[in-house]
């Protein structure tokens, strides 16, 4: 389960473009132990040649002939990252037709050529994945398609686009006007001068297009799904939603509706929305994306992370050119997927950490006896120690206890010396319990 | 890319193969549809052979004899849900040697024995599936495996056992012991008689080898985990925390450090952890589970959903026994997956629920003039189109400002009662500007 390198080609070298060369480049081992073979960048064609992206694209073939990737016999999968619908369409509908697998994140082409493009492929033998078009790096795709097949999908509710989720999040902090937020977003790079795909609720109605076929089955463009946007919202409405317990999110909704005669309707439509405050969904701020699904079997899910950018999109392409190279090199059953994620002989004994060196901040509580002096002897061994206090909080005695707990929050420390600290502490004849430790995690990555 | 039906042999009629003999019959019409051909549950053993578990077994041999399962040639596929260790190791590596495809939801087996249940595998030319081994129903294996496989794996902190996420959820907010909340857990059936494996972090430990191997490619097994379970914790950690701004969860914690020469090492505990209150996993309450994954392309995601449970537990059995059922069947490339996860013959246009019937709470933003009589002429025209108003908002004028914003929260109303009210309404001559709406979602799955 060992061999060649798969060739990728690469149609447009913009932001998603220049992160999968950088993702391919950086990640090329772990991808390989992933796969059992390298995947290898051959050939990108852009018509901009000249702006330098910070990729190093030594070895790659580079120029303008994308008609020449697409015919490109090096090339077995290609990469459509060019964006829109006509001229995607065509180069997409070529490639397929010489026999080349397709990478694409374009959820607009999908929603209007999904049908013309997947039966070509079809046709051709070849596959289509797109991953990277709904929720950038979020596998929400493969989730609904493979980890929630089992289910009949009962609903979704989608925060499905960066950009307004960033100015709904940024009218709701600094209780700005629409226009004001809308052109900082622009400004920071956030939103795109032309901003109508987004604000509009456009973008998202293409991605629930491929959502909602993928729920149930069902063959909608987004021209069928009620749309609006983002732009009627004033400040007033984040504090009054607010003031009765929500925040607003513009959300891709789809439902599943049985008749009396048990037919079935789908209700799918884009609009911003009041969430309860204490959702999940309602947790999701800036530029961030998160998919809630609710399967008949599963009950609710959620799928968060990065709806966009150039890495976390590069995350999904990429994961999507390790699918397709798999389907091209595999070799029986146990031969598609490294069970383990690393196939076997990439699986070892891995050097384990030492616990002592872990530094966190700590909750600790002292169980001590009521006397003066006790806090002070605690304090003095935590900084003996090279443990700092950040706070404490010391309650009096209850009734007739003799011991009251300290509670002590540490800055970070290593763990070693915690538990150093802690031993000498609980000697102390004034402990009337052993110390209780609760480490803290901030960075949850 | 329709055809016969594969053969499911299930060994273990407990809670969770109860579910997959519900799911597989409740949801067999979309399971053909998104598969090309059907699964068929052909032989079940079990040692109870008594109790009536409410599925429907007809037309499917059960009874005891679990060795004549797994020589069935009926069966291609056995799914084994004993638990345990010595038992279930047996049985799987029979399975495999018999040329049977396995599908497990063991996490102990796999923690202990994965090495030589893989290599058997590789060896027979069989899968071997496990997505509901951790995380319940979360696709979470899938997710690292694949929707995440471009990325260096930084991080990973996962609430993985409902059982002390529901326990340490009740101290929090009743303020009990661990002793009083975990005798109602057991009560309820959230925690087993002997809670140990849960309440002492084992099955959490169990859960992270798995990840573990598959974020680094590590082999270890839970004994080289620094485990700490929840037993310690009081009453005063619960509200400590609180005042300092953060929740208890019991986490399974993973991270990769690089040291001076590149070597790389891993970081592998768990034990309760205070995490900040503002953070996602602090919103995972009760008997859920969520795994928040950092890789250094996607950035930051989290899978949420149930860890537990009959039927969330067999929607992830039955995707496995989707995937492996479809390598059974696969012919080329493009036959795998369906693309839009309905067969191509399966997707159609689906009649859309008429969008006048929706029914929701609404927000309305009258910006009306400041005159007697105005308020109640709204209140009267959404009366008669049977909208009932939950609360109203009306301030003071501001300054020279004509018109007052009257904000208006109603009880679920009707779509198109709504959009008749509105233009009722915005036809009145003390109206200012356009009134506007916002949905509420109350029930987002």
């Amino acid at each position: 389960m060992s061999g060649d390198a798969v060739g990728v080609g690469l149609i447009g070298l913009g932001t998603i473009g220049t992160g999968v060369a950088k993702v391919l480049k950086t990640n090329a081992s772990v991808i390989s132990q992933r796969l059992g073979f390298p995947l290898r960048l051959v050939r990108v064609a852009d018509l901009d040649l000249d702006t330098d992206r910070g990729v190093d694209l030594e070895g790659v073939r580079f120029d303008s002939d994308s008609q020449g990737l697409i015919e490109d016999p090096a090339v077995q999968v290609v990469v459509e990252l060019i964006g829109g619908y006509e001229a995607a369409r065509q180069m997409t509908l070529q490639a397929i037709e010489n026999g080349k697998h397709v990478v694409t994140a374009n959820k607009a082409l999908l929603a209007r050529h999904g049908k013309e493009i997947f039966e070509a492929a079809v046709k051709h033998g070849v596959d289509v994945a797109f991953e990277a078009s709904v929720g950038g790096g979020i596998p929400i795709l493969r989730s609904m398609r493979e980890g929630l097949s089992a289910n009949r999908i009962q609903s979704l509710h989608g925060i499905m686009n960066g950009t307004t989720n960033y100015v709904l999040t940024e009218m709701e902090k600094t209780g700005e006007d629409f226009e004001v937020v809308l052109k900082r977003a622009q400004d920071l790079g956030y939103a795109e001068a032309d901003p109508t795909f987004d604000v509009d609720g456009i973008d998202a109605a293409h991605k629930l297009t491929l959502l909602v076929a993928m729920a149930y089955g069902a063959e909608l463009t987004d021209e069928d799904i009620p749309t609006e946007g983002i732009r009627g919202l004033t400040p007033l409405d984040f504090e009054a939603a607010k003031q009765f317990g929500y925040r607003i999110k513009l959300l891709g909704i789809a439902k599943r509706h049985e008749g009396r005669n048990g037919e079935e309707r789908i209700e799918a439509r884009v609009h911003p929305t009041m969430v309860p405050s204490e959702s999940l969904l309602a947790k999701v701020d800036g530029a961030m994306n998160a998919i809630a699904v609710h399967g008949d079997a599963v009950g609710p899910t959620l799928f968060y992370g990065a709806g966009a950018g150039e890495l976390p999109t590069a995350s999904a392409v990429v994961a999507d050119l390790m699918e397709v190279a798999r389907e091209i090199h595999r070799s029986g059953p146990a031969g598609r997927v490294a069970p383990l994620s690393y196939m076997p002989d990439h699986l070892e004994r891995k050097p384990l950490a030492e616990a002592g060196q872990a530094q966190a901040r700590c909750y600790l509580v002292f169980e001590a006896e009521d006397r003066p002096g006790v806090l002070g002897q605690i304090a003095s061994i935590l900084g003996e120690n090279g443990i700092s206090i950040q706070s404490v909080i010391q309650q009096g005695r209850a009734g007739t206890a003799r011991a009251v707990p300290v509670v002590v929050l540490t800055h970070p420390a290593r763990e070693a010396s915690v538990q150093a600290a802690i031993a000498e502490i609980d000697a102390l004849s004034e402990l009337a319990a052993p110390t209780r430790l609760v480490r803290i995690e901030e960075d949850l990555g």
